[in-house]
């Protein structure tokens, strides 16, 4: 089935997304925050603050508005790259308002590599971030499309050490916790259709993994400073099963940070992720 | 400062609870639930249900209002006994209506206990459940009431094992997630207000304890079968701390089933706790 590329640089929405401190704790306790970061999960705690992937949330819908309006199949879907640009910290409870748009379909041969753009602002109009999410439709290439910009490859340095690193256990459950934020894709939670996909067992949500990251980031690099954190990419290159370890490591770049996060199995799941702070 | 027992033999409410399968299976997962127990977890699973002890979260309302009519203080307030009778299985989402009233309060000398009663229904009135909460406040007897009937203390066999054991670790940031269904004392998320009520750390829900127990009992005495369990009934002897493990012992009795729930720190943390099924 090929994918409907009408809907290719028309604008959609705006929709609106109403949330309360319970799900800016639920998405922090998803992905990863403990009893030792209260101001992520305890709304009396000093500084309670969102983490800054929530912002990943609210455009959610747009997500699956966008893959719907593509006609891509489910089953063939991989989330490829992601990225994240702030305009002001993500408040711990609102009402925010989003509109979308597919802003190009690449042809990868193989593949096809969509790329939506969400942009968030309160009701009032006041510009809140931007999500870039690329999805990677497997099998729907080869429609004469443009390839899209060769991106180079984006490098820790490899004659120092990392200036942060963190470790942490992902729990078997994982995804079942995370995908009660609003991605309830069931290659997250049913062994069948994670098989039908190609995969030994339901996978993490990428966005998990990278909200972990992003959260070992802030409180390393930033100091558990919220604020500060202006904008990040990554892109997507092996699964995290629930019940992998993740490894973050951050390298201090001119102008930027780089992070590379790997598991336990060996491989490294996020690769190009860059972060830009104030 | 005196209890107001003028509230005592009134009704309340009705008030309604709307609730999805989003609330089951956080519900489900902030109570132990795993991925090997696909469904209380996954709403595309086979069989999917409400774990039996959903049947509280309805009624945590009327718990609260209870303790706000009788002005009790809320760091002198701990869990003292809970009972739960099912008259059908509990839905996976609805539009739930509860009504309540303090049955008594006891003088107990040092503490007063007070007696909750929460009737759940269908907003078309037809009955789903029955909570009976048990408040002990510390500090308020001796106001010359009635001391309540003695409870004989019930105990499992002691000549024989139990039939059904089952150990689990909890987490050390499960209070975190279980508060998240609504009971929200910060007794369980506050190092500074679990120290004002004298404990080391934040404590665990005695609800949520008694949600891991019932789930244990439900997958091995009742082989998961949610709707064959019809009545239980505990009482909270010691706390339970987040990280701690768990242990449920069944043993079938004539008639019921006897529960015993311990933790890795050698106390009893649920005593004379008992199930009754159809």
């Amino acid at each position: 089935m090929a994918l409907n590329l009408d809907c290719v640089g028309k604008e959609f929405g705006p929709y609106e997304f109403e949330y309360s401190d319970k799900d800016i704790i639920l998405y922090a306790l998803s992905v990863g925050a403990t009893e030792q970061e209260l101001r992520y999960v305890f709304e009396g705690s000093d500084g309670f603050c969102a983490l800054p992937t929530f912002a990943v949330i609210p455009a959610t819908q747009a997500l699956f508005d966008a893959v719907s309006a593509l006609q891509a199949p489910l089953e063939k879907l991989l989330h490829g790259e992601q990225a994240i640009v702030w305009f002001r910290p993500v408040p711990t409870s609102g009402r925010l308002s989003t509109r979308w748009s597919v802003k190009n379909v690449f042809d990868k041969g193989k593949g096809a590599l969509a790329v939506v753009s969400a942009v968030t602002e309160s009701t009032d109009g006041t510009p809140m971030f931007e999500n870039i999410f690329s999805l990677y439709i497997r099998g729907e290439g080869g429609f004469g499309g443009d390839p899209g910009p060769k991106v180079e490859p984006i490098e820790p340095p490899k004659d120092r050490e990392p200036d942060f690193e963190v470790e942490q256990m992902t729990l078997p459950w994982q995804a079942l916790l995370y995908r009660l934020n609003g991605d309830r894709n069931p290659l997250h939670a049913s062994p069948e259709f994670a098989a039908l996909s190609g995969f030994e067992k339901p996978i993490l949500h990428g966005l998990c993994t990278m909200g972990f990251a992003v959260r070992h980031f802030v409180n390393t690099a930033l100091g558990g400073d919220v604020s500060k954190l202006k904008e990040i990419s990554g892109r997507f290159t092996a699964v995290t099963y629930p019940g992998d370890k993740i490894k973050t490591q951050v390298w201090k770049v001119p102008d930027k940070y780089i992070l590379k996060v790997t598991t336990d199995r060996g491989h490294t799941v996020i690769s190009n992720f860059i972060a830009k702070t104030a």
